[in-house]
């Protein structure tokens, strides 16, 4: 397993490692995380002996720039299905979120001006494409997958559910600081048994474990690519657990304090402002 | 008006104007129209005059590189809502086509591997964001419109819509060679009327005219910058006029010759391939 993260420190981007001892500076190796330097392979062979430790406080930034495409998918966790009382899939859903939504792992999320909104947390596994993916085999898909992040599909449901009950999904997920990722880019970890969770002031509202997901990761993957072309850097969201405020008709206010994370791919942090 | 085109001649591509004599080479001015150009503004200080002529066989390309992001609505056209059957909606539908969708204005049209494919027209006028616009106002979206294109929302039926009748646009919408452009990418129009019109293999199939839209160009703008974050080269296309296949239970065969244009903006045309 490696993690990788994007730190601000002195006014500059820096490319990092996760080590025991603390963050390792690769500026050495590459100028940043992009689906470029994802393509080019070069993090895959990483030799951590060779980095140099980077001192001093840091921010945490998204753990990868220029992502191209956020696709994503709804009603992936067999108990999440049962919670919102909609019908089994026998296909998954499929929508993008705006890439214009992309923010940091402890940035603040705003809920923005339209009146009534209701906003929702849906802690969610992504898949980070490591290699241009189109009518992929399940079978084959791991070889097309760089790695993982934790990612907060936030979505506003006033706008999402309308009056006669019809789902859209776009527009309630799409406008700035709706998608959260980070803190780690992970590689060479199963996703298939991870624990995902979300905490609102300190309480726990989602405890799930994508072992419970209907469509697995390798599934998924393999369906998004009959239906569009993958690349490099894009983010596929597979669906979040139970516990979404929906289910509970409990919605984020100003001032609280959304956490989650995702085992092995760290913890966020983000307060909510209007 | 001013009518811009990107064309390949010599493995290169050259940006261009459209003048009566023919084209005129842009590289003095720029290397290649992409979001970056449209931003920075030199696209609009363009003096003809000083411009050399653009000599030879070109290939036209699509008229932008580079593009971010791809908004779309469906049912705008009030004959087309009659056509389809479906309630006049509230509010225009929000959707994400999926970028890794565009081609050319005169490149052939994959239908794909995926079984049972029904593909269909939708001819649409797409709004090309010339600045990042958020919560604008419809008085002022005029100040955020660099220009139009001529795009075609080639949309695969048999996945749109499912058993239980629900519609899944991203999905149906974003396969490679989905989202033909161009050939002309044009500005200092009024985009309130304008014909749009589709031919199949030389018949006509849709005859509209965008003064028959519900939710008129300034407003749709404002609306999705209500949704989502829009950045310069945004590509946001307005719905599509009477006379899809779908509402004629008629689809594109491999071979067929699928022609579309709006005033102004130009012709396409397409042969369809497997």
């Amino acid at each position: 397993m490696q993690q990788f993260v994007r730190v601000f420190q002195e006014e500059t981007v820096i490319p990092a490692l996760v080590s025991k001892g603390g963050l390792l500076d690769l500026r050495s190796v590459i100028a940043d995380i992009t689906p470029e330097t994802i393509a080019s392979g070069v993090l895959n062979e990483i030799k951590s002996a060779t980095l140099s430790p980077l001192a001093g406080d840091v921010r945490y930034l998204a753990p990868i720039d220029g992502v191209r495409q956020i696709p994503a998918t709804g009603f992936n966790y067999k108990k999440h299905i049962e919670e919102m009382k909609v019908p089994t899939p026998t296909e998954p859903e499929v929508f993008l979120k705006s890439t214009l939504s992309l923010t940091g792992p402890f940035d603040p999320i705003s809920k923005g001006p339209n009146t009534g909104v209701k906003l929702d947390w849906e802690t969610e596994l992504a898949i980070v494409v490591g290699r241009e993916a189109q009518d992929i085999k399940a079978d084959d898909a791991a070889d097309y997958i760089f790695g993982y992040v934790c990612l907060n599909d936030i979505s506003d449901r006033a706008t999402q559910i309308d009056a006669e009950h019809q789902q859209h999904l776009v527009r309630a997920k799409s406008r700035p600081t709706y998608c959260p990722i980070g803190p780690y880019l992970v590689t060479g970890i199963d996703p298939m048994n991870l624990d995902v969770w979300t905490k609102v002031n300190g309480h726990y509202e989602q405890q799930g474990n994508t072992s419970d997901m209907l469509f697995p990761v390798y599934e998924m993957l393999a369906y998004f690519s009959r239906h569009m072309r993958l690349v490099p850097g894009d983010l596929l969201a597979t669906g979040t657990p139970p516990g979404v405020g929906m289910g509970k008709n409990r919605f984020l206010a100003d001032g609280d304090i959304l956490e989650c994370g995702i085992t092995n791919l760290g913890n966020q942090r983000h307060k909510i402002l209007p």
